[in-house]
Order: C-alpha cells, then structure tokens, then sequence
C-alpha cells in the first residue's frame, strides 16, 4: 500500500451545517472514540504487563489514519436508510480502521519498510523497544520482525471483535459476515498479487489492473460500503447500487495513487517519490509505458524499474518517458473515465440525497487529490 | 510453538469398536474432506492464476498435522450433549486446523525455522517457487518472507471463514463468536509473551506458566472445547466443566513438551533436541533450575542458553544441571498433579459417557507421550 492510506482531504468546514449533509467529521470523531474505548477496555482487562506497551503502539498507529474506510462504511449505512443511533456502524467503521492498521503493519513487514506515517513502521519501533528494556541488539531486527507480525494479527482479531459488535448488536451477522469473509479474502489475494507482480517489468495492462481492483476498489471502497449498508439491512439491490458506484472510484483512486507515485509533491504526499520506482511497482501507467516505449526507452526502464539506486536523475528520464510514450495521459483519461462513471451511478442509485451528496464529495477529492 | 502441533497418539483401533466410545478416527477423516473440499471450492473460485499455487502449498502444509483441536472440539460437541448431522462440528473443527497452520505459518516467519513437519517452512518453500518461477535469486528471501504472511494471514481468514459457516448452520453464532474472538486474542497474546521471554534467562516460573497457559492451555484444549460445545449449545455450567478439565490438561501438555524439547528422542519429537535451548525458550523446567543453580551451574547455564552454537555435549551438561536441581523431577510432578487435576473433573463432569472416555483417552497419551 502506497499514499492510499493518507486517505482523503476532509470535506471543507462549509459543506457541513446543512441538514441534508452526511456529518462526516462527527463520524471519524465518533470512529476515534469508540477505537480509544475499545483499546482502553483491552488495556485494563490486559492478562499480564506486556500487553499495554503493545496497545500503546497500536494507538499511535491508528492516530495517523485518515480513516476513509470507516467514513466509507458510515456512507454505506446511510445510503440503505440507516438512522437512528449510529452505535453499530460506528462500532464496524473503527473495526475496519483497525483491519486497515493490520494490512499496513504486515505490509511494512514485508516491504521492510523503515517510516509509515512519518513514524518508525511497527517493526521497527519494536526491535527498538526491545534493545531499551535490555534485550540483546543483535536478536533487535528479528524480534521487531516478529512482534511486528503478532501486532498485526492481534490488529486484524481485534478489528473482527468490533464488526462482531456491530453485527450482533442490530442482529444482522447473518448478511455482514459472509461480505467481511469476502474482503479479508479479497484484499489478502490483491496484497500477494501485489508481492508477486512487485520487481518484475510487464506490459501487462490487465494484470495491472487486477491487482488495483483487489488491493483497493473493492477493499477501500466497496466493502466499507457493502458493510455499512448490511448493517443497515440493505437489499441486494442498494449492494449491487454501491458496487456500481465503488468500483470505478476504488480504480480510479489506485490509478491517481500510481501517477502520485512518480509524479507526485513528496512534501504532499508525505512519501518518497522515488519508492514506487525503487519497489518496481507494477502499475498500470508502467505498463503502458513498456508497451509503446522505444527500445531504447525500454533499455533505461529496465535499468530504472526495481534498482535500489534510483536517483532523481533516472526518475526524470522515467518521468519523461511516461511523457512521451502519453502512458501518464492515458492513465488520466482512465482516471476521469472511470470518476465520470462513479458519478453516473450517482445519478441513479436509490440512496437518500444526503448520503449520495456525501458520496459525490469523496469521488471529487479522491480523483483529483494532490496527496 | 514445537513439538506440541505433532498431535496426539491415535485412540488404539481396538478402543474404537465399542459404541458407547466416540469414533475420533472418522471424526478426523470428516474434517480432512471438510478441508479438501473447501480449498477445492477455493482453488475453483480462484480469481487469478495466482491462487491456486499458494493453496497447493497450504494443502501439503495442512497435510502433516494430527488433528489434535479438530478432535477436542468434536469431543466438546459430544460432551455437550450434540448428536445428528455433525456438519457444522465439522466445519468448526477443520476451521480451526486452519487457523493452527496461520498460528505455525507465522511462527515459522518469526522464528525464522527452515523446517516445519520435515519439510521446508512455508516463506522457504514460498522463496524456492519465486526464483523457480523466474524471479531473481536476491528477492528470493524477502519475498518468501512476505508470502509466507500472506499465507498464514489467509489461512486466518479462510479459519474464520468456516467457523463462521459452522455457526450459522446451527444459529448459534451468539455463542461461538466471543469465544472465538477470545481464542484468538489469548494466542496471539501466548506467542508474543512467548517471544518476549525467549532468550532470557529467568528464575520466573509464574511467568513461565502464564505463557504456557495461553500459548497452549486455553488455545490449545479449552477453547477447541468450548467452541466445540458451544455449537451444541452447551450452558455455561458445561463450558466451566470444560475449563477444569482442559486447563490442568493444557498445561501438562505443554510442560510434557518442554521436557521433549531437552529430553526427547529427535527421531520420535520429529524435532531437533537442541532447538529450545539454542532458540533460549523460557520453560518453567529452565526457571526452576536457575532458582536451584550452584554459581558454576548458573555460569553453564548462562553461556549455553540461547546460544546458535549450542552442541551435544552443552546439552548433555545442562541435563545434567536439570537432573542434579531437581528442576526434572518437579516437572515430571507438575505434569502428574496436573494430569490428576484434569482426570478428578471427568469424574463429575455432566458429560455424556462416551465423551468422558474419549477424553480420558486424549488427556492419558498427550501427558505420558514421548513424541
């Protein structure tokens, strides 16, 4: 996972007092508390002393987030005609903010990333914490690997215990299980599909394509919706209206977070610009590049793609070839294509107005964020 | 974890006859065809050519174990009283067979173990099929790694998955979710206390046990128990009758397992008699022998534990020290008042007959195993 998890601008101060309007800041404020109660009720209730350190880190993890999943799924239960007291969609909303904490954790892991947020990544200010309460340095990394690991597991049971709650608490497991069944399924294949395409130079479009579909559409976007609309005891019909909806803007966002990725502000986004390259993500923007580059082009790409020596200079050539070759233009075209379409369903869809407006305004800023 | 997921012994075949004695052996071979068929529905279902390499190696992984919480959850069933169609028993059992390949799968990762059940480990064989397949041999390692927990993280979900049908089919899903949601936090909270105290030489026994009571008692035998009985709508007289027969027992098992690890025969444990001792787990077996050390024993004890150069003759002088201590014999002590606790509760468990056979049955080898 890339800038995705910076999440989205929130809506300006002045879209929220009018009644017809999703109170969107209200529901990530409501996410932060029900994340704090339910960490601090693991804390007190903690079998022993070597839990709390754990649960501190995961807080500060968590305080970073932007929470788009959790904002997502609060859409999705007013578009089935939710109301009333939002307890349980608050309940599943943090509970997908912190499976969200898991995938990036084991994603660091794997990645052998250093930051995440600005922050030492789990692993390592765990390998940290174990040489300053006297563990021996030279077993630091592994042990960091490792508790690292275990964070995220315990993240991912913990954020099945909240969609648990919620699901038990408006009696309707029945229609939210079989869809969080579906995502963890779905958004673990799009993370190998990631690993396995990750390093190698492919022309292939397709591919490229399935693994935005998995690692993000249906992930970031539909699921969240998909389960706050079951909370709210959605017909199958509002589920295939949101799908509608979901999986051209959950597309289009990758695809923004791939040309962000090259040619994005790093003071911005917040991430080296070059790690995309370094990485040798397989992209779809690249693998438009391979398929129109010149041979000589194709010779630099080689060069470029996956090396840990990247310099500015090479991601200027790569920059210029993704010019030339008009792969960025092409992924712009499909960006806007595919926002045009989340907007068209809109247009149709049988959601109450309040929670289509709110769905407009995340398809506006995802498609066009700088970050 | 060690030689503990080598299972149990099987029930001798002429114990199997008798019709008041629960059939263990097809309870197992119902949940290897839940298994099968359920990564065959999977693999079919498989939304790229990515998949079904990674199930394939999943299914060899899964090939190896003993059934050993598959088995405690069908007796939990019976011990509540459950009868007819043993479906979702079944589906509960192989749900949690899976979740002990994620549990080893990331185990592996953490304790970077090149073998598992004599095969390589899952991110080995995961590294092998990446340069197999044409990636390059510097990515192999890192990419093992990063496969193996994804593997283990979908062997999690896919766990949940069939727990989640079990409880369903039988509308008792109230009952069985906080249990499991319990389970999963308890082990991974076993294993990170577990990798906290690996490697540090400690004359703490209480914390010793506490690892030992979540890494295996209540993961190992009490929940599998509970979930198991749940299913059957046990009340919670029964899960408590449950709890005072599987906690002495889980700690015995995992006290008779610290004893194989520095005693046991490799060619019966299937494990290398060294690897505690080299990886420094912290057993209670080794905190009673710090207590009791002499100053020289102390200084042996010190050089050897934890060590990666560890050989026959350290082991043999730690023997030794353990023998000389006591620290031996008090476990072999620990093991029998435990095992004597489990069996005085199936005296006046309000369990049906055949239940408290089986059970006897199980808690009699898996203290007095060798392997």
């Amino acid at each position: 996972m890339t800038v995705l998890d910076q999440g989205l601008t929130p809506p300006a101060p002045d879209l929220i007092p009018d009644p017809a309007v999703l109170d969107l800041s209200a529901a990530r404020r409501d996410v932060d508390a029900t994340l704090a109660g339910f960490l601090d009720a693991k804390e007190q209730s903690a079998p022993g002393p070597e839990l709390p350190p754990l649960i501190a880190l995961l807080r500060r993890f968590l305080d970073g987030g932007k929470r788009l999943r959790p904002v997502l799924c609060v859409c999705g239960w007013h578009a089935a005609g939710g109301d009333g007291d939002p307890a349980a969609v608050t309940d599943a909303a943090a509970g997908l903010e912190l499976f969200q904490a898991f995938a990036l954790i084991h994603d660091d892991v794997m990645d052998a990333s250093d930051t995440r947020r600005g922050q030492p990544s789990a692993h390592r200010a765990l390998a940290t914490a174990y040489t300053a309460n006297g563990g021996q340095s030279d077993r630091a990394e592994e042990h960091g690997l490792g508790a690292a690991v275990l964070l995220g597991d315990l993240a991912l049971v913990w954020s099945d215990e909240l969609l648990h709650r919620a699901g038990l608490n408006v009696g309707r497991l029945e229609q939210v299980l079989p869809l969080l069944d579906e995502m963890r399924s779905e958004v673990v294949y799009g993370q190998y599909l990631d690993l396995q395409t990750t390093g190698r130079l492919s022309d292939d479009v397709d591919t490229a394509l399935r693994v935005a579909r998995y690692k993000t559409a249906k992930y970031t976007v539909e699921r969240p919706l998909h389960i706050g609309a079951a909370l709210a005891g959605a017909s199958p019909g509002i589920l295939a209206a949101c799908s509608e909806f979901a999986l051209p803007l959950g597309e289009a966002f990758q695809l923004r977070d791939d040309l962000l990725g090259v040619f994005g502000d790093p003071r911005q986004t917040g991430k080296p610009v070059l790690d995309d390259l370094r990485s040798g993500k397989a992209t779809v923007l690249m693998a438009l590049a391979v398929q129109r580059a010149s041979r000589g082009e194709l010779r630099k790409l080689r060069a470029v793609f996956g090396s840990p020596d990247v310099d500015e200079q090479d991601a200027t050539a790569v920059r210029k070839i993704l010019d030339r070759t008009g792969a960025r233009q092409t992924v712009d075209e499909m960006i806007r294509t595919r926002r045009e379409q989340a907007m068209a369903a809109l247009d149709h869809v049988p959601f109450p107005a309040a929670a289509v407006t709110a769905l407009r305004t995340i398809a506006e800023s995802a498609t066009a964020r700088q970050a």
